[in-house]
């Protein structure tokens, strides 16, 4: 299996996954600086792999630093600055910044060496957590599928976008290995290609069949019976459902719907936000509009055509059948019972 | 204006749409192989200028012919076949070949050049009857259109899929003129990137300012209120008003309907069908893998995924708020209106 990210010798190693699938190439980031930009780039994507990154990214800044006592504050609080301001969207950027920031704050009285490897240890702590959270999604996610699933999922919620196992793609490995799978249909998902390049990659050398489409081809599958259950990950859940997750989302939450097809989500808890009242105050990142005009390098649009390149959309809660959590499963009403599993997440955390 | 296809010194000439926006190329076309294998890869598409297409390419297979009688006959029979097994959705091309056989057998007594120029004048008046339909259903359909109107068109029904003006696209400048038009958003429509590469090319060149959207964002934008009526094109429509469209156009009315706004079809009567009683029998051609596994020449796709390539879908009659064509405006129960539009039609053509 080959790590989304990894601390080694100093260093934040990770696949670059811009590159993928033609070429394996591992970038190998020595400051916070080629940390964020790794982020900012998307040489690393998915919510819980960014959350995972950015701890890195701040061990990697503390130890890098020679400063001490305020000096070192100050400095701490610019590199947390500076691994945020990387994308807006995901909420478990910023529940890992704040994570490592009470581990800053438990250990800064300490200092020196001590301060570092607390924060290099929190970092691993979020990493293996997370991987722990994807086997368990997986495994409660994949007793909700139906027999003989035949599963769409839209961008890569997969190992890729996780520490390893993925979220939407742990649930199918896991129904994969219950012998419950009977296919996975991959959304592309332009404009960059996680589907195409990243969830039938992953999926392929694990030895899970997958059949690709364009984005637009779903609907015409489900309205000839092809698909008979929705599995995405997500990138920010509110207080009351409402969920953010790669563009295209919604459209195929909505085609569920009409199809009848359960459109489960599957994400950590670390991906509630309880602060976010509802879908309206997510914050929507709109990337270049060079992602859309061009491909592999070369233009293929027509020149001077306006763009719009939203990366996220945000699927209002009446539209999801449930919530896949490593604590369980939500079902609506959603104000509740994520109330129930986020209330403990974050005493979890303080604890 | 660009001519989409043209009769010039006995060669079918057309520009080679696989090519824009990057290059304007001309296909010339000496003998009618040449011509069905410019439809076959869609070097030209669009229903509309495939029936034009493929008439102007019968004309050209007679007038190569040396034969006269029975042995002309059997080699226009053979001629019609092959052009007939290019591609098997848009009706157009088979009425097109219709309305030439009706020719043939009206001259095949005549024989000679006198057969021979009435094939070629046949094709001139079937390429000036769409342009004149195409110009109709423009104006029809903008007085459909709300004020400041924000319209979302899927592939290219425009000037480049008629003899010129479009279906769709005639709809949209036919708003421009009129100053109706607030502004236009156009699927980049994956695989072939129709939108992205012909939609907004040809709207540039008029003038008239269009935003590209990747096909996965539109839900998004209606959500947002941005969109305020869907225009596209056909084609094929079945006798209860069943639209077989570019793939993903299903997918659109899906989301019209969802966000309440007004889903419109325009199309000339020889794209009415009704000999086919409904969406089920219309039948969707699937087309080669590797349009989905690469781009502009290259692989981006895993290797080893599998892919499902329809070229287009079928939204129901339930979806369809009014179809626009040459003749007036269809609205549902469709089973009679289309009935009275196309009935009307097929005695043109007869008389």
């Amino acid at each position: 299996v080959v790590p989304t990210v990894a601390w080694e010798d100093g260093a934040v190693v990770m696949i670059d996954q811009r590159r993928l699938p033609a070429e394996e190439v591992f970038l190998r980031c020595r400051d916070h600086h080629e940390v964020a930009a790794a982020i900012r780039d998307m040489a690393i994507r998915g919510a819980p792999a960014i959350g995972v990154c950015a701890a890195y990214g701040l061990a990697l800044g503390a130890r890098n630093s020679v400063g001490e006592g305020e000096p070192l504050r100050a400095e701490w609080q610019a590199i947390c600055g500076e691994l945020a301001s990387t994308r807006p969207t995901a909420v478990n950027l910023f529940w890992a910044i704040r994570r490592m920031q009470g581990c800053f704050d438990a250990h800064a009285a300490e200092g020196g060496a001590g301060l570092r490897d607390a924060l290099l240890a929190e970092a691993r702590q979020i990493e293996a957590e997370d991987l722990e959270s994807c086997r368990r999604m997986g495994d409660l996610g994949a007793g909700l599928l139906p027999a003989a699933a035949r599963v769409l999922t839209h961008c890569n919620a997969g190992a890729l976008a996780t520490a390893g196992y993925g979220t939407a793609l742990g649930v199918i490995r896991s129904a994969a290995r219950l012998g419950k799978l009977d296919a996975v249909f991959a959304d592309e998902t332009r404009p960059f290609l996680q589907g195409a390049r990243l969830t039938a990659w992953e999926l392929l050398r694990d030895g899970i069949p997958v059949t690709l489409l364009t984005d637009n081809m779903s609907g015409f599958l489900m309205a000839q019976g092809e698909i008979n259950a929705v599995v995405v990950g997500a990138d920010r859940i509110a207080a009351n459902g409402d969920v953010a997750n790669k563009v295209g989302t919604y459209t195929v939450a909505v085609l569920a719907r009409e199809h009848k097809i359960p459109f489960y989500v599957a994400a950590p808890v670390s991906t509630i936000d309880l602060a976010t009242a509802d879908g309206r105050s997510i914050p929507i990142e709109e990337r270049a509009a060079e992602e859309v005009t061009h491909l592999a390098g070369r233009r293929v649009a027509a020149e001077g055509v306006s763009v719009r390149n939203p990366a996220f959309d945000v699927t209002p809660a009446r539209f999801v059948t449930a919530i896949v959590c490593e604590r369980g499963i939500a079902r609506p009403p959603y104000d509740r019972s994520l109330q129930a599993l986020a209330g403990d997440a974050r005493a979890a955390v303080q604890g």
